[in-house]
């Protein structure tokens, strides 16, 4: 498998947990969104990914996109260790969750979205910070009302599973621009925890090759 | 069953095409996302779903909210006709085109986001126009690339899958807006098609109860 990264992606940070969660070996190819105007935008790159985001996944004849689906696809090729429950029920809530993140928080303060803000609008660099937190706050205020009564050590009990691979890179890049955790003590103590674990370490945007 | 939808949610609309293919029946309940300052606010429905969006399904003692997370369960409770092809990789092509609409293009252009650019954020009409073309211009862009090849009636072939169920709400809502569909030629086809099949036209926003 290839698996096409950029360090500091939340999208691709999921992908690299739950690759690394499951013992999986993956040729890492590293596309750098600044360097070149956006290696993502490169031809060689737009043919694999017509998006031009990261990350991309490539396993002989099947080419994917959109960490989520990534996601879904491990689970199928090696079921073992499981990232999703085994009751269905709970399996929806997780997803649920993953999709609270991936479609309401996380696509609001990618890095497309703050280049357009402070390039086309011309909004302040203040303006941009105001529009990152009260995105943050939205999302993370009702992930912390829904997980508070159901979260373990992990979003949903013990088990890690696709919420914590969203949940956990989205803090990361919550604390990048200094959001307040502290409304939040369940997303914390899940972010806690889970920067113990060999897999969240090893998938850290620091760890990797590409980081600067 | 009971369904929390709006009219104009392209998210409820997806969920609304579903039921409809698959002849499941939903108590409709309708939440006005603009009236009485949004009745997604109001402190019953938020119980019910603590992100203040729509759409939400409750059936017994189970209540989800995201419209891919309600779409799996209404795969899942019943299978047929089925809205995801049989073979793995296609169905996973499925969900990555189905995420390429709700994680990089919904989310950039409802209700939520376009109030906050011209509340706080103060931009102009004509501004926020660019901001929501821009957006749909490089999701159609991507989309239009990706599916070309692939595409016959529906965007997988003939079959009517989450693809569609997320792209004809997106281009109905592209169309409130005037974006020119001629450079998305695919698109524009599959769309026309889907328009004539029964799920489709019962689903349409203006044939509901609560369109204004």
């Amino acid at each position: 498998m290839e698996f096409y990264s950029y360090w500091r992606s939340s999208a691709a940070y999921r992908v690299r947990i739950a690759l690394a969660f499951k013992g999986m070996a993956a040729d890492m190819q590293y596309v750098h969104l600044l360097k070149d105007g956006g290696q993502q935008r490169l031809s060689a790159y737009k043919s694999l990914n017509p998006s031009q985001l990261v990350p991309t996944l490539v396993d002989g004849d099947l080419t994917l996109n959109q960490s989520l689906a990534i996601l879904e696809y491990l689970e199928i090729k090696q079921p073992q260790p499981a990232l999703l429950p085994a009751d269905l029920q709970l399996a929806l809530k997780v997803r649920a969750v993953t999709l609270d993140i991936a479609c309401d928080i996380h696509p609001l303060n990618n890095l497309r979205v703050l280049q357009y803000l402070t390039g086309p609008l011309q909004l302040s660099e203040q303006q941009k910070l105001h529009w990152i937190q009260h995105w943050l706050q939205q999302g993370f205020q009702a992930l912390e009302l829904r997980l508070s009564h159901q979260a373990g050590n992990c979003c949903f009990g013990d088990m890690v599973t696709w919420a914590d691979l969203c949940l956990i890179p989205q803090i990361y890049n919550a604390l990048r621009f200094g959001l307040d955790m502290s409304p939040y003590p369940t997303l914390w103590r899940v972010y806690q925890y889970c920067q113990t674990l060999p897999a969240f370490i090893a998938a850290a945007p620091e760890q990797q090759p590409d980081a600067q």
